[in-house]
């Protein structure tokens, strides 16, 4: 199977350990230089992923397949973005899959455009806006190159104010600072019976959402917190982790009613 | 839009209030008691989701569309499950999306079997294996009318013994009671580079899994624990809620280093 | 040593197991009934501390001196009470001890009037005040018998609207629903340079503490939670308990500023 | 009540903000620098707690009083100490309180000594054993000054092989990395029916340790762990702190039974 195999281009994380790894493009005649010795890029390309090589000073480094958590933190970005601890409530919370049409709002860095673009490809599609147009450009920048870019469309929009193009969208997840100003133009472009996602850092923000929502005809509005904590598995004793992130986001999940059959 | 309609058999999530909801088949005939009133579900038959209703003792009742949370959490179990905040895990520290190949061990009641064919279609295929005969054909029976349920096959096998039948699947997911006699047949069965989730209750079997993994060539382990808390957002104060779930299993990541580079 | 000997009127806590356990009053002549059989309290009189006794069915019960904490929780409530797990903030973010003067607002059932009493005895006092009567008798009565007894004062009075009547205290405990009406009152009352804690279940409760607390020249404000989380340690495997108590209080600190040196 | 002014040689907690907090001896002709401006003690000496003072550069500084934690926490260390969060588990999972008889092994830096001197007195003993040296020497130093310093006494001295001195003691408390190796040795100096408590960062630690308390007729044994979260307060919004301690130590409780009674 060929695609198994490090193409010029493809993305590839170098792993030393824990504290030395690197999500970097295998690209000819780049040298990645760490406190364990230099890896020369030439060397690791038409390998295969999982290859185990040695760096000048000899130590083995591994040239891993990165995993979508890789891929959504090494964006480059300008703003906070969702963290893969959260994304799993974006699920289960949702109906996404396959074919889903859905919107975003704002693209951001397009951490979260990119976790989506994956979930609804082959058949569906993104529809990611963003009324920062410096965070829209670098998003757009960041996406060049992903597998499933053509499942993305941009809008440069304020939603607040001019809402939502599509209709009958099979879930929306908002990421802004203000999202009880989005939820009107959710309403109206959200389908029936489905829906949507709301993060935020501060309770306020969930509050204000949560008042609008049931203002908007949601119902089954939930507010979560999902906390990861990492196990240390170690020769000398298993622990959690000492210090660690300790709050990112509350999620907010609602369902919109159908307003016509009130 | 006539998928929007709800057609006779369609899973549906009646909803009265948080604690009056019901994942219920529109069936014909079929009258749904609660101490709020009854329903009968021929009068929600061809509206459209999120239609509101009154119960016959004058209560609102919605309509909803089933969230992949709900669609999990309501199959009939023998075994305990994977909860939907411990799936995000699942996602992120894997690379599986439509089209990938992925080995699930074992089926259980069939839940995950349930999300994963949702994220590999429609191109890609879920190989789930089950030792125990009774499980498995609760999971088929559960899953019999699921909308991936093309994207699923079934193997009745004791993998710890007889290993996978696939080789250079995407990832491999283990939820069994001793998940360290499945790891060397997953390093059998996985591409090189590529990355499989375990998850147990137990530290124990965390530690077993650990060690086993490290004596077959996988790096980048990392143990995990997903804690969700519900936040009450209500008129009298908000508060996360007072009791709850406090732990369902430690999640193990692991990724396949090649072993013919070694 | 006398006292390690259990007399008549003795509280003796009872355990079987987890599940069987009873603090009790060593009387002659009761009888504890449980579905591992029955306990003649005659039999365990003069016994010592420790004492293991069998039930009538031959199970083994053991005679254990009640910690704090059991004296606290088996405490006859009608409101609900400050957890053990909360206490040790309670002692760390003030400077209570042994001889301080501490003042406590509402008693509520007794439970941390019972721990502060024992923390500033021999020569300390503690001024609990409640406006509700009804209230106040319970703790009474729920305190008659405890070791520290004479180191309580009780006030019935609404401080909110008569403030407290001593002066200098060294430390100030709010337990009320609005506890920014205590705040005017606990900072004419407490020592320059000094603490006080509040506690409340919602988030609005300690916003508003807080935005008083700043108006009243209060500093170093700071705001916490406490999770308790159980481990089970068994035969069978090593992992925190599934379910449990997820969210009691938060609590409030702060230290008064000097009025007349602004 | 002069002892509210600050003395030569007082320890005072000057604060200046969140970030720009300093446990500081009273003593002439010091000056405290500050990226905030300069605090000259002399200043300070014979005002009273709780004085609002300007640094050189016109920022309020305030003179308040150390809490207990503040006197923990900021004692020299060459050890991990036990964390005040940690310290109401002590109290409500034994009986300790005024007048108490109590040991500590090992001494460690002195921090947990102090919070227990202060609980005991003014008739009351802490004995607490250490077997390096080095440490109780410098423990020694930093409980020099302390206000119920008379209440402790030292032992340098192996417990685990030559176990404690004093017999029927109210509380043991274990503060080492084997402290299955104290059990047989608390064994013999607790009280019948009294209790103690252990900690230990790691999970196979408190294992050891629940396995030799079973085998030594310790009864009720419970594995906890207390988890303190920040909530940040602020204008702009609350939100529990983004990063932080995420893990100190497991707290193992446990009461004797009385061997002559089996």
């Amino acid at each position: 199977m060929s695609e198994n195999f490090i193409n010029p281009g493809d993305l590839v994380l170098i792993y030393l350990d824990e504290k030395r790894q690197f999500l970097i493009q295998a690209l000819s005649k780049i040298r990645l230089s760490t406190d364990y010795g230099d890896i020369k890029l030439d060397e690791i390309i038409n390998k295969e992923f999982g290859f185990v090589g040695k760096t000048h000073l000899g130590r083995n480094f591994y040239c891993l397949k990165p995993t979508t958590g890789d891929l959504m933190l090494k964006i480059k970005r300008k703003t906070t973005i969702v963290y893969p601890k959260d994304l799993g409530y974006l699920l289960f919370a949702t109906i996404v899959g396959p074919g889903s049409r859905v919107i975003e709002v704002g693209t951001g860095s397009g951490a979260l455009t990119l976790f989506l673009s994956k979930i609804v490809a082959p058949d569906g599609i993104v529809y990611s806006y963003e009324k920062n147009e410096v965070f829209l450009e670098l998003a757009k920048r960041n996406l060049e190159k992903i597998e499933h870019k053509s499942k993305i469309e941009f809008f440069l929009r304020d939603v607040a104010v001019d809402g939502f193009i599509q209709k009958n969208v099979d879930a929306i997840f908002i990421d802004v600072p203000e999202p009880w100003e989005i939820v009107p133009k959710a309403f109206d472009s959200l389908r029936n019976g489905y829906h949507l996602v709301s993060w935020s850092p501060n309770i306020e923000q969930v509050k204000k959402t949560v008042d609008t929502l049931q203002t908007f005809n949601f119902v089954r509005i939930k507010v979560n917190e999902i906390i990861q904590r990492e196990i240390l598995v170690r020769e000398r004793g298993i622990r959690p982790r000492e210090r660690g992130i300790t709050h990112t986001a509350y999620l907010v999940s609602a369902t919109k009613a159908a307003p016509n059959s009130l």
